[in-house]
């Protein structure tokens, strides 16, 4: 086995502790990644306190990891030792099913294999990137292009794919017109990408308070929320919204910004369930829709567009020991745009 | 003024009354039908007693209409004194607009005009089909094939439309599985529609009661969704689900039935919003969509492959007094399939 020290919570409520974990002796198509920085997500946090179902604990969350290739399994093809490679939501999947074989592993039928939370086919349950390495198999590793540094690139990882992988889907393109609903990490990495691709793109987001931040990241327009005549105003709207807020909103009132055959695709995941009214969807034929990450293939697609389109994100490079004070101001939404762990301060108290 | 006689509701609660109504004087674009057939469709029920919004009494639905041209207006071109016709749900749109001219006027951004309980370009209330005769301009008839009889062309006005362009729009095909929810007017037709389209066509129904019915239909598969094993057997399978049930039902439970990259299309309307859990539609990709009727072009498309398929509802032809008893029968789901108003009926007492 090989060791790494981690920052883990022992139970829902936290606090952060030092740890040691385990990851697993190299098989023949894994790769050892000494991991420079971690960005620290929502879903981290969902997932650590068990509101996403139940978790073991300790937990080490992280599933937006950057680092360097220090040792190769036998077969390795795709990697070597020096490598700047990145990890994201998957370290796994069955590579069989027809997802898989799409290169959709997100999608996986028998389950993809989540960087932290999940029992992998070793028989291990999976530990994050708050820690010093990680083992991988080769398949799940992507490679960050020279033109990024390894900080930004980390939060690409999660909040990079997970916008891009819709809005491509959806076909961002110039012509269409597209709202980003919440402005935080995933959020502003949807206005960057969204405007790359040529869309039109507007920020709607509770109060004014970021307005300044978001046409600055790329945005066309930017409304309160909070103020009812914005959903006069842009009523019927836009081609495609993208919701990256994980609180429940008054979906009937997004869907009402929808123009004929738009779609609302949420990426932020709300525990509660939403009340969608059905004429909301059929005077427009509207759809409701949801969207899992990227598969490996378009995550490395998107690490390479970011480079050539020199798009990385926001952000706040903190010393380990200060995850559980970020994971406070993530919740209080007081983060410009993302916090990334320097996992080489992993060991300061 | 041009008088017919009707049968209309004079407040939310009925009875039906026999009633005189006015017609407006042809335009020079309009045609004047003489209706032989009017299908009671679940939306006449809904609207009449207020269901979906304020109508205003006497009021006559009805908009599965089809008769004879007997009359035509100067300018007409489309049809002559004879011609068999059909009248839809909608009587006319804006005509201007981007859906107008793509003819998909159901989504005119002006708002079409129902076929009842809209207010027309005259200003005038719009009473539907439960009557002798009715005023249309031409570019909201469709001519009904040879092939069909009136009184089995008249439900497709709506019931067909309504699951056709659904079925069209997201590519129901050989190779495709598609389940329809509910074996009632409009269920019924998307089982032959969807069939004919090639689909593997699989019947969700509360219980097994019309199994036979269903197989005999075109259904390759029929299962009761009573049975929680049914939700087990089937989870991940289809790629379009159509919901004709206008009562609310666990929407979380048939996400779940959608294979990845899956759309539920709601044309049953309840009118209380429905649950949607964002896990029922992340995870693989799927989607909640409604959609309404279609287009006149996609009317006549549907008609011809009607007549080309030999595709007809089941139907139970009543007497205009009868209209009372068959809302009731309908909403206890004691029709197999549709109720066809024989207006040659009318004046009996």
């Amino acid at each position: 086995m090989i060791s790494a020290n981690a920052r883990a919570v022992f139970h829902s409520e936290g606090p952060f502790k030092l740890t040691e974990i385990e990851r697993r002796d190299l098989q023949p198509h894994d790769v050892l990644i000494e991991i420079k920085y971690a960005g620290i997500c929502h879903s981290d946090i969902h997932s650590a306190r068990g509101e996403w179902g139940p978790v073991q604990y300790p937990f080490v969350p992280g599933h937006e990891i950057a680092g360097i290739v220090t040792r190769v399994g036998s077969e390795v093809t795709k990697y070597a030792v020096g490598d700047r490679v990145g990890v994201g939501c998957m370290v796994d999947s069955c590579g069989e099913c027809v997802h898989c074989h799409r290169g959709e592993e997100q999608y996986c039928l028998n389950g993809m294999t989540g960087t932290y939370g999940s029992v992998d086919r070793y028989g291990q349950y999976t530990q994050g990137g708050y820690s010093t390495c990680i083992v991988v198999t080769e398949d799940f590793v992507v490679k960050i292009p020279d033109g990024l540094e390894l900080d930004v690139a980390a939060p690409l990882l999660c909040a990079g794919i997970t916008t891009y992988s819709p809005l491509r889907h959806w076909g961002a393109a110039p012509g269409k017109k597209i709202a980003v609903v919440g402005l935080g990490g995933l959020g502003h990495m949807a206005v960057k990408i969204a405007h790359a691709m040529g869309a039109e793109v507007t920020i709607l987001s509770q109060t004014l308070k970021k307005k300044e931040d978001g046409l600055q990241l790329g945005a066309d327009h930017y409304y309160a929320t909070s103020d009812p005549e914005t959903f006069k105003k842009l009523a019927g709207s836009f081609d495609l919204i993208l919701n990256t807020v994980s609180a429940k909103i008054d979906m009937n009132a997004y869907l009402s910004l929808l123009a004929v055959d738009g779609t609302l695709v949420n990426v932020g995941a709300p525990s509660e369930p939403l009340p969608v009214q059905v004429f909301s969807l059929i005077p427009q034929r509207r759809s409701f829709a949801g969207s899992s990450i990227g598969g490996i293939r378009e995550t490395q697609e998107m690490l390479d567009f970011c480079a050539e389109h020199n798009i990385t994100p926001e952000i706040e490079v903190i010393s380990a020991k200060l995850i559980d004070e970020a994971w406070e101001r993530v919740l209080a939404s007081d983060v410009r745009y993302r916090f990334v762990i320097d996992i080489s301060t992993m060991m300061n108290e």
